[in-house]
């Protein structure tokens, strides 16, 4: 089934994508590579419109429907919701996204302000499946999944093909990415084993969180049974029908990170790359730096996934990072 | 005197930092135009090479030396100390910083990472240029100015370069530009005179040190008589005997900050731009969105000249801003 995503759709998405995401650089300093004795290179999609990559894969989505599509939903309280709601409004076409009423507040106005409709559900009574599908069918919207779409695989594959181009020559042989679904993971794997064959991608986790990790060890998944966590961007349960195949087939082992050290990467990408990094979008440079011995090669590369972070939060990887 | 910086010798500095300095980014977010009433186009210079647009002046400096330049001298505690040394380092030459004893400890470590040798001295009973000549002289090495100097007003140019290409066609016709001592507000200022004359550049100063802005309304400087502010990387007494000359022929009118408008510009690029600031850096974009009736045009160009800031400072802008 994962077929269904393969280069051409990729090529095809990132056309699409071209002036209307930004081509994200690639940054690094040095005392970043002197605390994980290698070359790091830190692809920031931070700097993403909407701050994260879930932009692309949003973008990828909305601009391949057909004609006469009436709206978009989406259910998401974080990224994802921002990214669609972003493409969605630079199409003009409306989109509607489902949250549990108790998203934080700045959350919701985030997505607000990019033009989407709120729809609030109860977590307690509500089921957000049943709530989002009754939506889109009463008001004839197209939903835009979080990662397990073709499209959507094939938008943040883009990060793949720019970092193909980004890193040639520079001797990288593993991608570490923060995987939560899947959708960029997979989808960088897709691209560059298309266009740099050489470079392998190895997912990043969140501890608790490392459904990922522990299915390309059996070969089978097993769902997390936490539910929430520090990375709220990477918490999903288990991969996707689509991203799982994938991942097995083209990735290398998962690496599994503590938030402790998701803390001190933030920090640490503050003081020495001027970056601002949400939990789950500094994993993988959390890994870089702090697990330099399950990582091959003099250069590695990281994507630095997302930057939507509470003022809060940051406070605290800026006191205990 | 000020026509030693001239087109040619900006275009010859650009040309050597090819591939040597980023190109920065041009950021921009949904929010931020909403606050300003305007467009507002962000250049990252703080995602520049050791944080901040000094590395630019630094590295056209240093390699305009002659053959058999036996090392550099700088005078800073800051930006232009990191810029310099981290020029020199690559150069394979030696740098050596000198510094006020009582400068920040992270500042030392930051430079010393750099390959540069730190030299203290005594704020209270030493004088800073004295030392400063004595060592150049002893050891042969060359003084690289923070500011002044043809070279280093070249480097700096290479922002207005790469500004005016990245922004053409977008109907710019100010830039806010932090000014310190000039050298990057003249330096910008001249290339756009040259590259896109539609563009007029503005300085912006922290309260209390808004040299510039009272020397371009009355036609002479009067250096400012505080010392030291939060916004310490722009803080200096007045401009220099080169770029004074430029900025009153180029540049409109002045504009001023309070550092309580710079912190709210920080946590304001913290949420939406995903980029750390540090104060100095943030006066531009705090006067595009606290300051929108003094500016001109749908869209304004803010240079964010820098991201080295204490972690306290940040968790203060966060608090407060």
């Amino acid at each position: 089934m994962h077929e269904a995503v393969d280069i051409a759709r990729i090529e095809a998405a990132t056309a699409r994508l071209a002036g209307k995401a930004r081509v994200t650089p690639v940054l690094s300093s040095p005392a970043l590579d002197a605390l994980a004795g290698r070359r790091v290179l830190v692809k920031a999609e931070c700097l993403q419109h909407t701050g994260s990559f879930k932009f692309r894969g949003g973008w990828a989505a909305v601009s391949a429907l057909p004609e006469g599509t009436r709206g978009v939903l989406a259910v998401s309280s974080g990224n994802h919701a921002q990214g669609v709601a972003l493409a969605a409004q630079r199409h003009t076409l409306p989109a509607v996204i489902v949250m549990p009423s108790d998203a934080p507040a700045i959350k919701i106005a985030n997505t607000r302000a990019l033009g989407a409709e709120i729809v609030l559900y109860d977590r307690a009574t509500a089921d957000r499946d049943a709530v989002a599908s009754a939506l889109a069918e009463a008001r004839g919207l197209t939903l835009i999944p979080p990662f397990d779409h073709p499209e959507v695989i094939a938008g943040q594959a883009s990060v793949g093909l720019e970092l193909a181009e980004q890193t040639q020559g520079a001797g990288v042989v593993q991608v570490l990415v923060c995987c939560g679904g899947g959708g960029l993971t997979s989808g960088i794997a897709l691209a560059l084993k298309a266009r740099a064959p050489q470079m392998q991608v190895r997912p990043v986790e969140p501890e608790g969180f490392d459904d990922v990790a522990r299915a390309l060890t059996t070969g089978h998944v097993t769902p997390n049974t936490l539910r929430s966590g520090l990375c709220d961007a990477i918490v999903t349960p288990a991969p996707g029908r689509l991203t799982w195949p994938i991942l097995r087939r083209l990735c290398g082992p998962g690496l599994v990170v503590s938030d402790a050290d998701a803390l001190r990467a933030m920090a640490l990408a503050f003081d020495h790359l001027k970056l601002v990094l949400e939990p789950g979008g500094a994993v993988a440079l959390a890994a870089a730096l702090f697990q330099p011995d399950q990582i091959t090669g003099d250069t590695v590369v990281v994507i630095a996934s997302g930057g939507n972070v509470d003022r809060a939060v940051f406070q605290r990887a800026l006191n205990e990072g």
